[in-house]
C-alpha cells in the first residue's frame, strides 16, 4: 500500500515538497477540455488499494470544484482506499452568517460538497470567525495546520526587536499566540469594515515601542486596505519600516505593489506568490499522516 | 403561488421569452466575486412558497455548476416550493463509457450533483448515445424537448426541395424523424473519429438527388469537421449550396467562419449565437409546465 499524491491544478513546487515530506508517489492525470468547456479527466496511475491525497488548492474554488469532485469519484471507482484533500487555502469560510434576507451562507453547502466526496481534509488556518471549528460544518475528518509557530520562527530569525500588531479583534487570540511563541510584545487594533475594499483602522498605541520593528500579522491579505492604513499611521508615528506577514496572500488588484512600496511583505506558501517565505510542507505532511493512519 | 424564473448567467433574451411563455416573474439575484474568487450570491426576490425555475445553461458547466448548487441551496433555505432547472444544452453527456482505465465517466457524478440539488430538469436534445434516456443517470424527474419538429418546420418553410443528410449512424433515428416530419428524403453517412478535431466521413450517395438542397442535420456542431468534409464531397458532386442545421451550435475555434464560407448555418437558440433561427422557448415552457404541475 502506497500513498499517492495527485496535483490537481495547483502549485507544482509545493506538490514536490509534499511528496517528499509524505514519502508519496506523484500520481499522473490527464486533463483537457472539450469544445463545450466540459472537462475530460483520466487518472494514469494505478490507484487500486492505495491511499490517495489530492492536492487541490481551493483559493480559486469556483473553477476547480467540479474537477475535484470528478477526480475523487474516479479514484473511488478505481478502488482507491482513502481519498483525502490537501487544500492549503480553504475558500468559502467567510460567509458564515446571513446578514440580509436571501444571502447564501455558502460555507455550509460548500462544506457538504467536500465532505460528501472526500475521506479527510487538511488545510492551513482557515478563516474561522463565527464557527469555532471546521467540524461545525465539515462532516469529513479534518486537520488544521496552524501557521503561528512557523510565523513565530520566521520572526525570531529575521526581526531583532519586533512589535507584533494584530489588525482587528478577531485576530487577538491568534496574534497573542504568535507573540508568545516569538517572545515579543503585541498590540491589537480595531477596524470598521465598510465594504470588501473599504476599511478604517484605529491608531495603535505605539509610544512605548518606538524602537521596535512593527510586524503586522493577519491570516489573509486580500485588498491590503487594513494593512496600508495601519502602516500609514505607524509611519506618521515615526516607527521603523513595517513588516507585513500573512498566512494567505491573496493580493487583490494592486495590493502587493502598494504594500511593497511601504513595507516588507512576507507570506506562507499556501498561495503561490513571490512573497512566499514561510514553508508549510512539513507541517501539512504531519497532519496528513495523522489522517492517513487514523 | 407564483412561478419565478431566475436567470443564472445565461441568455437574457431567452430568459425573457421563457418568462413570457411560462407566465413567470423574473426573479432578481445579486452575484459577485470576493478577491479569492469565491462567489457571493443573494436572492433579492421573495421566493417563499413559490415555484422556482432556474435558467442556467450548462454549456459552460465547470464555471457555472457551483453557483447553480449554491443558488438551489439558498432557494430551499428561503422556503421555495419546487426548485427546477432549465438548461437548453446539457453538458457531460458524451462521457458515458470508460474507454481506457482511469477515465472519468463524468456523466454519472455530474448527473448526481444535479439530481441531488434540483427537483426537476428540462433540456433540449441531450447527447444520448449509450444511455437510452436521462433517467438512467438522472434521478431527478426530467423532460427532453425534441427539436426535430421545430427543425422540420424550419426546413419546410425555408427549403423547397431538401435532401436531409445525417452525419453518422448515431443520428439515423433522429434524422429519419426530421425527414418524415419535413416530408423529405434522407441519407445517413458513416464517420470515423480519430480525435476531437479529426473526423473522416464516407461519401453520400447523391446521384439520385442532384437537384435537391442538401441539408446536413446534427445534434451538435462542435469542431464542424464532419460537416466541412461532407460539404466538400457534396460540392464535388455538383450539389447546390448546403444548409447545415444543428440543435446546439458550440462552434469550437473557427468552425462557424469555416462553415459559413461554404454553407448556410442554422441553429436553435439553445446556445446564444448569430446562427440562432430556431426558437425553443415555447417548447421548453410546455415541458416545464408539465413538471411544475406533476
Amino acid at each position: 500500500m502506497k500513498t499517492i499524491l495527485i496535483n490537481l491544478e495547483s502549485d507544482p513546487a509545493l506538490a514536490a515538497q509534499l511528496c517528499q515530506a509524505l514519502d508519496a508517489q506523484l500520481g499522473k492525470i490527464e486533463l483537457r477540455r472539450f469544445p463545450d468547456d466540459e472537462s475530460y479527466l483520466r487518472v494514469l496511475t494505478d490507484c487500486q488499494d492505495h491511499n490517495i491525497v489530492i492536492f487541490c488548492n481551493l483559493y480559486q474554488p469556483d473553477s476547480k470544484i467540479l474537477r475535484l469532485l470528478l477526480l475523487s469519484y474516479t479514484l473511488r471507482q478505481m478502488g482507491a482506499l482513502k481519498v483525502g484533500l490537501i487544500t492549503p487555502y480553504l475558500a468559502y469560510m467567510r460567509q458564515d452568517k446571513q446578514f440580509h434576507a436571501g444571502e447564501c451562507v455558502s460555507s455550509r453547502p460548500f462544506a457538504k460538497l467536500i465532505s460528501d466526496s472526500l475521506d479527510f481534509m487538511v488545510t492551513v488556518d482557515p478563516h474561522l470567525h463565527r464557527y469555532d471549528s471546521l467540524d461545525e460544518i465539515y462532516s469529513t475528518p479534518s486537520r488544521v495546520v496552524h501557521a503561528a509557530p512557523l510565523i513565530a520562527d520566521w520572526i525570531k530569525t529575521h526581526i531583532p526587536k519586533p512589535l507584533l500588531i494584530g489588525p482587528d479583534s478577531e485576530s487577538e487570540q491568534w496574534v497573542s499566540q504568535v507573540a508568545e511563541l516569538a517572545n515579543a510584545p503585541f498590540q491589537v487594533l480595531h477596524k470598521i469594515r465598510r465594504g470588501d475594499y473599504d476599511v478604517e483602522v484605529t491608531l495603535p498605541e505605539v509610544e512605548r515601542w518606538r524602537l521596535h520593528t512593527p510586524v503586522l500579522v493577519d491570516d489573509i491579505i486580500s485588498s491590503g486596505r487594513t494593512m496600508l492604513e495601519t502602516i500609514n499611521h505607524l509611519e506618521h508615528a515615526g516607527m521603523p519600516r513595517t513588516t507585513c506577514i500573512a498566512v494567505h496572500g491573496i493580493f487583490a488588484a494592486d495590493a502587493y505593489a502598494e504594500l511593497q512600496a511601504v513595507a516588507e511583505v512576507i507570506t506562507s506558501r499556501t498561495i503561490p506568490h513571490p512573497s512566499n517565505q514561510i514553508e508549510i510542507a512539513s507541517a501539512i505532511a504531519r497532519a496528513t499522516q495523522e489522517l492517513l493512519q487514523a
